[in-house]
């Protein structure tokens, strides 16, 4: 027989008190925190359907510049009947006229660190804090540094925060990888490579990566920076960032996957010699060594799709993810799950890094065993 | 040929202004942070001997009960010459006399929560912080909740933070999980286990699991509590908590682990029929529900070292680290590497989960090619 230690009941209440008050774990009886959604493309209303089931948050309308969705109610454009008769505003000002000001938008409306602030700014203004799934705000100084200067400075006066997150940049790529080195008594390199099977995503993805194309036409728009997925330089800045890395150099690849026999998904029909996806790699150097190197193969039917880190250093450290993390679901599961660690944060504009560690949010608050599902 | 994005030189500089002045990353050119090792014990002296490679920390002196170190330099005790003058006080006040108030302390003096914080008071009530691998401090409100809401109190008067850390508990078994679960939209239950190689670890390890031990004698001394990997029942506490998971029992039993043959390592010599390690486990439930699975093996020459972390819920998440993470090398490097996040921290008592995303703080500082090891 195994010897066992019995615990008996644990005492919940007493360990509220001890720690429910601390800044990453809001106490669930709390108020609740006043969301809006800027942004109703396929991400954007996703957003608001798992937003719909948080108890802890409180949805007051969204904004959206297409005058086919000003004036709708999001119920109705999402099927929450929870959203009342919350709707869709042309401009952030108007929503904060009508509604009043919420405590956090989310924000999945664009790639570019400079447009995105710039949207944001009526909110920023006021104080008022922005999740986004924006890939180069992942880490905005590398590509517009003095933007990025100007937004700190501003939250930083108005006591709002603004940070990126996602999954990829903003997690599998960057995020965990870092997490991992926090065992680490050295790092000389870091290696991820992420493997996705894109016959599973949303037509908006097989078509962002080039399936069916014609391979050069790829690689022509991938050269004029308008194909392949974003923010992979901004994973590397935020990795060499937290290493304490100065790169002098990071360098961007992408080749097209070409079909060797027909490939076939809902949504496209590809011909042997046509594109399925990508072969995306970025790398990152100090002093003329590779210390960060990233690789990322995403096209349809790929075989074994999986996540893997390969940390060099003191102790090494291997990790894998069977599987890899799902992009869609899990993308607006990460902007969620920020907004109560966001929200602790000091005022600025802050890195995913900057921020308490991740963790799920649980919709329903606190569960006992009566209200587990 | 590859399509290539060429990002030229990065701007550094403008990259520090941006963020750097951000918490969780102090500027490398600031003064250095200021810490004293409480504890000089095994992994006392090789915590000083990983903060003597840091350019961005001054260790001021120790502090230890031993006459048989009191007294002694630091750099006597560990070879390193950097340390100076600096030499093992009796007690913290006694050290703050002498050298004056550090910024941290380094505790690494004792499992019990209520001990450690009774130990750590005078550095508290000065507001001075301090960074432990006490065991129970990764979830102190889980046996002494009372304590552990005095303590916070008194941080949050004083201004002072303390926190746990360590490779487990407070990374692989909990903290980890918890990061991973950062992209879920649901989680419905975790399991973790954890298969060390005794047989590489130090001569304690070895002998906390009963290496050599009759197998009825460990079971009598686990029952006791004097046996057994200590925090299991933490690190479960820990995982509910973030996942908003209120317990109504935590169960823990260990199993000796017993030679089929002959086992010999450098420190011990086991026959068939004795102990040579543990397979101990630990579990929450929620409403009648296991919600939380740990399963920990450490004994001599177990084979393929792994840790792996399975949830089920939205994505389905499988992690695996080939090899595992090393303890001993690893505990000392998550107490250094917290540093910086703990002074970003609020005043307070405060779980891991409640700081900055772990990671890896570079010994040199910001290094560029040059500097590059």
């Amino acid at each position: 027989m195994a010897a066992m230690v019995g615990l008996g009941p644990l005492q919940p209440a007493r360990s509220a008190t001890a720690h429910a008050a601390g800044p990453a774990v809001p106490v669930p009886s709390m108020k609740k925190i006043k969301v809006i959604q800027f942004g109703l493309g396929p991400i954007g209303i996703e957003s608001l359907k798992l937003a719909a089931d948080q108890s802890w948050l409180e949805v007051t309308g969204g904004v959206d510049i297409d005058p086919a969705k000003v004036g709708r109610s999001l119920a109705e454009l999402t099927g929450a009947a929870v959203f009342g008769a919350a709707k869709v505003h042309p401009t952030l000002e108007a929503l904060i006229g009508a509604v009043g000001q919420p405590d956090v938008v989310l924000h999945t409306a664009g790639s570019s660190a400079a447009v995105s602030l710039a949207q944001m700014k009526p909110a920023l203004e006021r104080g008022i804090s922005v999740a986004s799934t924006c890939e180069e705000l992942i880490f905005p100084a590398l590509k517009t540094p003095a933007v990025a200067a100007e937004y700190d400075a501003l939250c930083r006066r108005t006591g709002a925060r603004i940070a990126a997150t996602g999954v990829n940049p903003g997690f599998v790529m960057d995020v965990l990888p870092i997490c991992l080195t926090g065992v680490s008594r050295e790092v000389t390199s870091i290696y991820v490579e992420r493997v996705v099977n894109a016959s599973t995503r949303r037509q908006p993805l097989q078509a962002k990566i080039g399936s069916g194309q014609n391979p050069d036409d790829f690689r022509a728009k991938f050269a004029a920076g308008k194909a392949g997925h974003a923010g992979f330089q901004q994973s590397v800045a935020l990795l060499a960032h937290a290493m304490g890395w100065k790169l002098d150099e990071v360098r961007e690849t992408c080749e097209p996957v070409v079909a060797t026999s027909r490939v076939v998904t809902r949504f496209f029909d590809v011909a042997p010699g046509q594109s399925v996806g990508i072969h995306q790699k970025c790398v990152g150097l100090c002093g003329g060594e590779t210390r960060i190197k990233l690789d990322l193969q995403m096209y349809l039917d790929a075989p074994l799709p999986h996540d893997a880190i390969v940390i060099k250093g003191r102790p090494d450290l291997n990790l894998v993810l069977n599987g890899g993390v799902a992009g869609d679901d899990a993308t607006v599961a990460a902007l969620i799950n920020i907004v109560p660690r966001l929200l602790a944060a000091a005022p600025g504009l802050r890195l995913m890094t900057e921020l308490a560690v991740p963790g799920w949010r649980n919709p329903r608050g606190v569960e006992n065993g009566a209200a587990a599902t």
